[in-house]
């Protein structure tokens, strides 16, 4: 589906166009066409191709998205694809994807799997002209800070959800929940990381040594790009050892509480069985027992029990069995 | 085993051919022959060593077979070993090899212990003309783009099966065939990578720098089969640290429910243990226990040990040792 | 807020400006202006960026604060982030942050989130005219020294406490407080870690190879931080690496912990019950029980009892169940 | 000890010769000396140093033998260090050295602690005129070849072993053997991997860049041997990541099981407990407990007992605590 | 404390010289002058810094001491930090430190925090004037070698460690003291890494590539002392990932050991808990039970009770349980 597609020319935009009128405005100086196309069938991509002369292998992939976050050089022109991660009900992550193709006078973005749209993007970069002169490499730009922008909330929801984990870990009986917790967390860690590090290591030849013609001019602005997502990329790592850490802890936390349960147990096994076997003991049928016959017996032999079960009781509390 | 042996010219295919006419076909211009073998014995390899010029390390890795997936340029030829991967029977998978001599006017591809062959290849291939004109390279790389392509279903069966994993990890008593799965899925996951990460290295250089002579012009296409080659890679890296913290989770569940076990039987072994003390009590043979004696005596005695059960179970059940 | 806005000529202080006389002062030549901000509001920064002409990019980041450690060239200037980090209450951390800019002839720092000033260090640059006549790359190095030296404390008291953790950790029962001590440690850890690791990164492309404009001749003495850097860097790795073989191995002894409960627990167990048995055999209502008649089958079971449990207190004492 | 020393010239073998005769050898056109020495004493080592010009430092290592695995450049020679790996009873693991010193016209082995010699070696390269012309660099591939390959069956060897294991793993009460298998097979591993990778590492220099002289024309050939050791490398790696794997499998295995016992403990106790509680119930020693009164009282007491015990028993079954 | 300060000239020492004598000598062609010091105080170290003409920032981590491992240039002269280690009352490790300022025509080495001198390698040079005549070099070599050569006894001393804790490892009872001794070793090794690792990487950069002027024509030399640090540094690789395995495997055996004491337990609660019940149900009041009339009543229930017991014993022995 085509969402809209406009001619610039010298950073000014000069008019919605229809499709067919394309080939036209490329001719133009310093003009470039901005295509923004939403799950696109195949009628339009083969359109695309010819109108941009694509690259056969940028659009296969285009068309079957699924594509890993990577940017690729066809001659003169970019291919880059970038993931799109939203947050859905909380806390489930939803992957869209963004194919964009960028020529030195056209770019073509296609998006799939995902609601959000760029038309905030397109405001935007039209109200700064003295940029917009940069023609399409400013465009990616604007397009890629955007989708990076966009993984900054989700990362700080993760780092929110990993402090209310680290709260709740030395918790006693929060074990369960925690190590659940823990593991969705790091599910959706690694759904973050794949957009993240392909990306990031892909933005890094957009700035540095050799520059593909189109970025030219704007390496600074690349590097802004890659310099948040090598700070996405590091909380990212440090959130994962955190969380590598916080599931070895609440392991140990387990073993702890499972060895505070045995303590407990053992101290009242004892308190119940210590009377249990004196009991048994005045319960024999020896003829000759002159303790049963004491008129003091029975409360004397209930004081016994009570008496060492009161020891115990103390000892068990001070050696922190209780 | 000769699987065919067919002479192309300027894109086309111009005959089946047989074994001795290849050194006459390889003197024509823009000509190359495409030989497909099934492990052939020590005889037909000699022969192909010397129709071709094959180098001797080349020839004894692909007569041995069991070679780690590589490429390797012998002067102007590339010697090429992929491994194949099957699915068979559900989940098992069974490893076969295929080894690609690549010369610039021939291409023998020689398949050891798999079934699947690349007749739909060839056909393929001799229906794009256009690209079949590259000659060898091309056909190189539609036979590694093959191979490649159908790893991607063992990935996802792979994928699919650790979903399935991880909605029974915090299953109670699902632990033992959990760990097994987790295991199973683990040294599958190693096959795959021990075919995919080699060939993934070796890749990379038919696109990059210096290319070898038989791929120049094919880069953007080797690039492509790079591509799919990394977000395999990727994907593997993402399912083994997903295995790992699977098993650590799976390890801090088997804790757990032990633990828990462990609490509901501190808890029942109180609830029969406390009668038992009592009834032990009132068992005694002391001559003066003035309980003993009254009417209501064992009512009330029964009537304590069900007060003191009760009040255990509740307990018991709030603090959720029950 | 301006802390305060120095002007200097061949490495001496020639006066305290006001923001307006800036312009004036960049003019002449061999001096340049040092200003020092805290927290500016964004008419402040943005006044800053006409005087010195700075890179929109970099005075974006500066006003947002939360960047990243990093060193960025745009054109002849330079962006620097560091971290601060100090010490509050015993060992909590606090992030703050500081966002330099330098040029050739000016050095502007903006502090963040941290009351500790960089007074001392313009009082000791003043103090070395010598080097002060390199001008602003020689501020730069004073002023990243310094807040590199602040983390060697807190590094320190990194050191100490893992020292005491591992004294505590084959004690016993100190299981609990040491894993919590150890996770809280590793935290603080990974804050100091990701204000050295990037900074350590950065600050490498300062004296080695191309070396920005700025920092010529300096090289030895960003060296100097550079080293410091890496110390703080691999004492970091270590403490790491310490860490989670503490984590290990207190789990260890938190299962060996159990498990000698355990066998404290069986040893009781068993002293308990065989009395319990042999009481239990005695108190059956047969007719017919020879031993019950004789005079001194109480005593008798009595002893036997006796010489059961001592038995068996010696057997677990020497197998050190007990 | 010297083993045997023989000149060759253009490829053919032209005499066994006494130490005496080097010198004399070493002079002619196109002929190359190769010495084969076992354990030597320093004045054997000393006689080698003088007659071929060899580096005292590498002389010095191999009298003093225990290197790691390397190749060092000593001018226009090469100084190489393997480490031969054999297996002895079944599965320990023997590790020899061979020091090589590798010059224009001369090669020179010595043999540390390994009663494998390399006879064959010499029978194979004299078979190969065509090759042996390329000299001393032949040579040592010969060698290198021949060592590298006798880690194949000790390589396999760890492979059925890991096999045999992972067959074991799941089975119960086969914890501790495995444990042990595991660890064992781990150090052997290492022992292997010790041997493996440095050397894997040095022979890179032998076949890409820059090419030590004696080893130029063969580098196809050296190419192989890194080939091969790259594959036992990755084969080492694999195992290693399985075994470590393993070891945590099976220490959740060992968790499970206590889990199991520690469950059917619970189920015997609470079916024994049950009886003797309402035993000790009707054991009391109450006036006035009318049951006791009834005829049928006795039977209906123990079907009470059975009753409950019964339904427990199918309780746990279903559960799968017994 | 000046340890000593002699002259050399043409590889041949001239004579003990004063400390004022020293800048006449410097003065002299092909000779060098090499200085001892021992915890020098600031005057020394500022005097020498004038004689030498000492970078500052050198002169300052001198002073201080407790650098890394190290070794930097400035202008034509290296500084190099090395760490001693010597073992003390059997295990414990002492880290010292060697600073050398190495220049054309001068060598100061000044010692920290360890008594072992370098008298021997004075002596050592001396007895070598051939390689003496490389002046400083030479010397900085011998005294590197010398360090280097000193960290071997210690790993020895750790590799035997580790032996005996191995063979500890499955022992059963010996899981306390295993983990104390294996923490204890990883925390000794990784002081030995510390002050190997950060050399290694630095001596890498005296024989590859550029070296620096003082060091030239003694990169045979250099290697052999980084081929000694990385032989050093892969054995502490492989002791570190050994420790590791052995900690998990420990761990492991803790828990088996568990899992065996809590099986015997529950063995021997049902031993003991049969007779137990068998016995309460005898010792119940009911009226009607004719068993207790029979005058073998009481030997038939003790047989009863023999008979399960030893039914239990034989299946538990059979089990593995006991």
């Amino acid at each position: 589906m085509l969402v809209n597609c406009v001619a610039y020319q010298k950073g000014e935009k000069v008019a919605d166009i229809r499709r067919e009128e394309i080939g036209e405005y490329l001719k133009r100086p310093e003009a470039f066409v901005w295509v923004a196309m939403f799950e696109p069938d195949a009628a339009e991509m083969t359109e695309m191709q010819h109108q941009f002369g694509l690259h056969e292998l940028a659009v296969e992939d285009a068309s079957k998205g699924h594509q890993r976050p990577k940017i690729e050089e066809y001659g003169n022109s970019l291919f880059v694809v970038l993931h799109t991660v939203d947050l859905v009900e909380g806390t489930a992550l939803d992957v869209g994807e963004v194919d964009i193709f960028v020529g030195p006078n056209y770019i073509l973005s296609v998006r799939h799997r995902t609601n959000k749209g760029f038309g905030n993007v397109r405001a935007r970069t039209e109200r700064e002209p003295a940029l917009l002169k940069y023609g399409a490499g400013f465009v990616l730009y604007a397009l890629m800070d955007t989708v990076v922008d966009r993984y900054f909330p989700i990362l700080d929801s993760m780092e929110s959800e990993l402090e209310q984990i680290e709260e709740q870990i030395f918790v006693r009986n929060a074990a369960r929940s925690n190590i659940e917790s823990l593991y969705a967390l790091k599910q959706r860690l690694m759904v973050l990381k794949h957009a993240v590090d392909p990306l990031m290591e892909a933005t890094g030849k957009l700035y540095g040594g050799r520059v593909p013609q189109v970025c030219s001019g704007m390496q600074e602005y690349f590097r802004d790009v890659y310099d948040h997502l090598h700070r996405i990329h590091a909380s990212i790592e440090g959130i994962r050892e955190m969380l590598t850490t916080a599931i070895q802890v609440n392991l140990g936390m387990i073993s702890l509480s499972e060895s505070e349960v045995t303590k407990r147990l053992a101290a009242w096994a004892a308190i119940i069985a210590v009377p249990t076997m004196v009991a048994g003991i005045y319960g024999m049928n020896f003829k000759n027992m002159p303790e049963l016959e004491w008129s003091f017996g029975y409360p004397l032999s209930i004081a016994v029990m009570v008496v060492i079960d009161v020891y115990l009781y103390l000892k068990f509390k001070k050696t922190r069995w209780l």
